[in-house]
């Protein structure tokens, strides 16, 4: 296989984002709305468990703005799984009161460009594990968005060597690094499988950091020259008590 | 003809996508849901007969995020088949919640760029004969997707001439070639037929290998200089079971 | 005038998209559907007349794929002619069940290009009238795509000279009269009108011409650097007995 | 100030784009209708004293095709009056059976290009201000498309020097003039108010001519190299007796 | 930190813009419509209060044309009360007759092009705490857009260096400062919140203004080559009689 091509790929990876219908949920008697909730709410449990299990994991946020009210991330070792949580959140009876409005199909990858040389497996790496089959924090923001490497003109990212894109990748990377313990950072993969290539998910305690990240590697090549960006969603972190009170009308 | 442009035709293909309307199916009583789902594997029942006596084929998939929930892609040797069939499904009491959200019309191509001279007729050959009239795996998991070759600026396709366009197939289809036996690809021509070029319908029993595919050949210049994409779409498998457990609420 | 802008321009065009709604239709009695497809045909055979008498013309087809179920072309001396038949259309009954997907509104255009020099009016010749005042055939398919001549960096129709566009578009129409017999051409100019520069109309007893046609003109120059192309959308001929089947349900 | 920037500005624009449900349209008595309709013509009657009064001025066209069915173009000294006038119409019983499709905020607008130098003051000038505060034409055919002056690699018109662009729009207005009273134009600069930067509205006796002038100028470099177009409209005139023939059902 | 991503962040910012259900709104009674439009009001009155103790701004208006007819927008210090502000406006019986049409989530923003070196900190300084938490304007007009730089072949405003965008900065500035007193701008930015990289919103006594800055900007180096703009907003003032008077029916 082509060297540039090769990726580590862990958990498979599912983003939903859904806008409440409240003008229907109105409509309902507050009974009604406390059973629907209650319902949804042991679906979270249940996925909470695998959470905990370290089997899979999951994010549910509170997204500002009109493009979505909630985004439901949910990771797990098969798309087969994924595909069954999706089926079951949609019969939930509180569905007929969310309007899908985005989702994104991935996995978690870790690219080669910064590997090292080593006869290891790497799927044996304790630390690469943690990376491939990770524990979703529940940090106060999170920030999502689809990207491309352009191919465009001179600007072709897969028109440039591996040496190349090694280099830019490894200053693109410090930018990253130098967020350790501000954003914590997921990049799983989708090329074959959705309409970007990378979806990028980050979590921090400092929404500004976003920002802040995101404008820096802007003015660094990979993203100057090489990055095209999809829709940003920003949300804040939602528990089965948030969840109640946002639901409650 | 101008030698570029011939190509080998086989079955027309009609890719049609539809979402669950749950909101409405909710509303059915269990028998009536029973008896839409029993005429709608009818459905898929005469075209399993069609597909053993090999007078056509098709495939039946459960779509993973929020583009879709059904995929049924449909292989005829003539569009009046492929239409009277559309017109079939659109009848059946079941598509009242079936949601029509894309479709793609093709027909299965061979390109002549890896064609050897001879003077032999090419649907004559048995290798070329099961390609263009192909019986559809059963494969775990399924992908999609439309493209077109570029035309643009200094990356335009068909202003290279055909040694350069043969030159670049080859090595692009070696890439291809490198995942027999793990990813089977069927190529639909769609010039004339509908908004891209062609389309792609990937089969394997490792959805990860879809991606791998194609991030693989998105390094190789074919994809990398004159590849553009559509929406991309995965899934997996139904079976009339299976489907009466995804319908099962 | 500038030279290259004369064109030669005969009957208004309105080229008319429907889908079907057959869940709505499903509610009606078999009565009232009765009536409702008659007073629909009633409607084509006032349109069959005019095109008996050659002062006007039409096609219905039936269109494959999600992007509409009916075509209905349209052909008059005035635009007034035109709206008034949309109009017409829009307050049958049956409309209620006709929801409108897509629109194109052109003229029948003859280009200067290969124009021979001559005292003559061109309106007077007969083989010219033929082509600007047309009967559309009932060819079993149909193909129908708007387009744009390019003007993008160095592939700028407009900034090329008449020399230079002239010689392009032989070649190009040699394409075209290759399939003289096989594949009849209608080009509707629509600068001025609607969003795109032309339409195409291809007619032809055999679908896969539409492809080959297309396909061999996009190696051409005047499609590879300059053609920009809308949707496409393809069909098969429908006649009164025809649509009361598709309308059966 | 920049003395490319400079323009004369007249009276706020407000073209309204509407279709006709007629599907709920038809669920009234004749009654009902009747009263509707009339409470439309009563505004329309306010407009034309406007109107007659040289106040303001408006057009009401039946537009062909799925993109509307009616276009309103209102011109008032002040954007409350258009905003009044918006609002106005949004609260007649009516508006329940028009959909709004598109609209476009602009304000008749002279450029500079061709302005000789003078110490007169413009806005005093009889021929200008007919120009600024025009009464709108009751022509048989309208055209209304939005444009922007392309910003694009080497055909960037805000990178010309003022003579230059000076120099181009002389030329471009000179096939501009060569229509004069066969296309009447006005033109309405929307740049900081609407999506394009101008709207231009043409109107004319014979609905070819807005073909064949928008074609010709497409030869103009000014078009061909810099002009980026959005949708067209084309529509033939109402009057209340053409309003009321159109929505009797 | 690179130099060039560093910027002095304010409030963060919520636009939402809302279309008015006119057609369900007619369906209620004048006393349900009141009590609604009350509720609205106490809704507005409680961010008047913050706005008056400057621990947050917003601004109300009326959009013109089809693409909202209200415009609301909110600073606070953080996201959250601003996702809650969404929330309970969300919840008002009256947002069952608002349609969310757009919003634009982002942050007040000060470029650091401009600043002056020195040891002070810039969040301690008068000015610019004025400008980060601003006491949004009553003007009688208001325009919003969001834009992005350019990132496209030779025009890439993220491959300059520092001194050439602190010099082109510095001209487009001064365009912005000989509006002072004319036009009142903020800019927030949203590069990780949202799809482009800044809003602007803009205030004026005559909307006449906003024309001539944007177009005179437009000539501009840094729009001409860098800009890239998103849709334009522009609208009146409401107050709570101007709000009861546009829902009066």
């Amino acid at each position: 296989m082509n060297e540039a091509a090769k990726t580590l790929d862990g958990w498979y990876s599912l983003h939903l984002f859904y806008a409440i219908d409240f003008e229907k949920w109105r409509t309902l008697s507050a009974d009604e709305q406390s059973t629907m909730i209650n319902d949804f709410n042991a679906y979270l449990s249940s996925l909470e468990k695998v959470h905990e299990s370290n089997k899979g994991s999951h994010a549910f946020y509170n997204i500002t703005g009109q493009k979505a009210d909630l985004m439901l991330w949910l990771l797990r070792p098969t798309m087969d799984e994924l595909n069954a949580l999706e089926t079951k959140l949609n019969k939930l009876p509180i569905s007929d009161y969310l309007i899908p409005t985005y989702s994104y199909v991935s996995v978690i990858e870790l690219s080669n460009y910064l590997a090292k040389d080593s006869d290891e497996d790497p799927y044996e790496n304790p630390y690469i594990k943690a990376r491939l089959y990770p524990e979703v924090p529940r940090s106060p923001y999170v920030c999502f968005y689809p990207m491309d490497k352009r191919r465009e003109g001179n600007d072709n990212w897969y028109m440039l060597d591996m040496a190349e894109r090694r280099e830019l990748m490894k200053s693109h990377g410090m930018i990253g690094r130098s967020y350790a313990g501000i954003v914590k950072q997921f990049i799983t993969g989708s090329v074959g499988f959705d309409d970007y290539e990378w979806g990028v998910t980050l979590f921090s305690d400092d929404i500004l950091q976003f920002k802040k990240l995101v404008y820096e590697m802007r003015f660094d090549e990979v993203s100057a020259r090489y990055g095209e960006f999809g829709s940003f969603f920003v949300g804040t972190l939602l528990d089965d008590e948030k969840f109640k009170s946002l639901m409650h009308v």
